[in-house]
């Protein structure tokens, strides 16, 4: 039995095609609240232990997973991507989703299981990554059966000068100022979408009539640790009115991790999608990002 | 200091207009969970528990609430109501909203406080309750972020059938068969609204493909003790084909609780709205409501 799952830095770039294996794809969700984070850790929790383990016992043989993004602890998923090698094919895949359904804790669903082909790599075919950011400003704090993933930030926003200071870092960039410090690993990304939406749901339903939600909305083709989290505690220095408009955009010439930038807590992120490009173009696509990108412990 | 807010059946019709106290409407919203329902049991967590301790610590002086709707325990809420009674006015309610917010459990906030007119009663000047009850039919089961608000169906559901066999029982009817025996309490209710509506919001999100939110909205004056819970059971026997579409009219017919009818889980269900007539029509709202219906231990 060959499991080929984990890239890393000293494999070929090219993909195996051979060994006798098939690749799925996995589409999975969590709520990260109970978890430390996506990564396996000795003696922790983690997305990817508990759904290693759980797959592993279903097929009575060991699984290894490769994801789209390592998210951290209490970072939410409603559209990760992993995959995994079988020596065999999966009689019905279909089945598997239901049968894995009774078997994982509901805080994560396997909600799709899908053959592809062996160049397929959930980590390095991606090319863009969706996530997620959800405030709310109302005096009362958090709808309860949102509390898990929404932030409680109960002061007046400038939305204006939020949504500015935003389209203000979209681009190739070096983000180092927005990043931890990974040796060895670039901080150059392309940020593609950096929007702020607003709703008023919660007051309408529950007749509060204070505070919105606001949900931005990050695309980049990949992310940094804790870059996603820091550019929405950038933004939010400035809609509280701690920071002028201009200031995420001199941020943008630091060259290392800036101190005066705070994190935004880990619960109000989501990964919601990655996107892959098709069939034909993963080979390249694959060579393309180990190129760009300096392994291991590289961020996604 | 008087502290008149618990309606009895050996009061007066007549909303209590003197004693130098002010009433104050609370909107309220909770995720049930945790909760042992609403109403206040002895060594038990329940939402009126937990807010009168907290209301009365934050106050310094006893608060005893009345309430609109009283869940039973793991139904939430995002638009419940209920009163309470001080002996002056609240120089900033406001400003008692923000306090709560810190002092509350994030599973239940307090989303509104404002004075009322004195014949205001959440119980009995309600005309209205709205309750909606959420589904999903995806094989790999409830979204996590979702689950705690959403039952698992994995099954083909024939969602014509159900909203057939949810129509027939609109309108004044002796629910009868659907509701647990209270002592002295009446069934007979007006069902205003019992529609599903289909959205693959889920399966849109994570790319799964499969499955659908069916949420039910249901309206009426009043329910019965397990009402909601039931008319989803006995809808949901339709929708699986374990039913025909016209067993739900038949079981008008019935003139008690029907041993055939499931009572759907606990935790799909939310009070989402109650209705008030204006301020000039309270007097007789209420004097209309404590007439019709029995009590003491009536259905809310």
């Amino acid at each position: 039995m060959t499991l080929n799952a984990t890239a890393s830095a000293n494999e070929p770039a090219a993909p195996i095609r051979d060994g006798g294996f098939v690749r799925f794809r996995l589409d999975v969700t969590y709520d990260g609240t109970d978890f430390s984070g996506w990564a396996r850790q000795p003696g922790l929790r983690t997305v990817c232990g508990v759904l290693e383990e759980a797959i592993s016992t279903v097929l009575r043989r060991p699984v290894q997973l490769t994801v789209a993004g390592r998210t951290d602890a209490g970072v939410h998923a409603s559209g990760q991507v992993a995959h995994m090698d079988l020596p065999d094919d999966l009689d019905e895949s279909d089945r598997l989703v239901r049968r894995l359904a009774r078997f994982l804790p509901p805080d994560v669903r396997v909600t799709a299981i899908t053959p592809v082909p062996v160049e397929f790599d959930a980590r390095f075919s991606a090319i863009r990554r969706h996530y997620e950011y959800r405030i709310t400003t109302a005096r009362y704090g958090a709808e309860p059966l949102r509390a898990r993933d929404t932030v409680s930030v109960p002061k007046a926003l400038d939305l204006d000068a939020m949504r500015a200071a935003s389209h203000a870092l979209l681009g190739l960039h070096d983000f180092a100022a927005f990043c931890r410090r990974r040796e060895g690993a670039t901080t150059v990304r392309d940020l593609q979408r950096f929007d702020w939406v607003r709703s008023d749901e919660d007051s309408v339903r529950s007749g509060g009539g204070d505070g919105e939600i606001l949900t931005a909305y990050v695309s980049a083709d990949a992310f940094c640790w804790s870059m996603v989290r820091s550019l929405v505690g950038a933004v939010l220095a400035v809609g509280e009115g701690r920071r002028t408009v201009d200031w995420t955009a001199a941020l943008l010439q630091e060259r290392e991790r800036s101190s005066s930038v705070l994190v935004a807590p880990a619960h109000g992120l989501s990964l919601v999608k990655v996107d892959y490009p098709a069939n034909e173009d993963l080979a390249s696509r694959n060579a393309e990002t180990r190129e760009v990108r300096s392994l291991p412990g590289g961020c996604c």
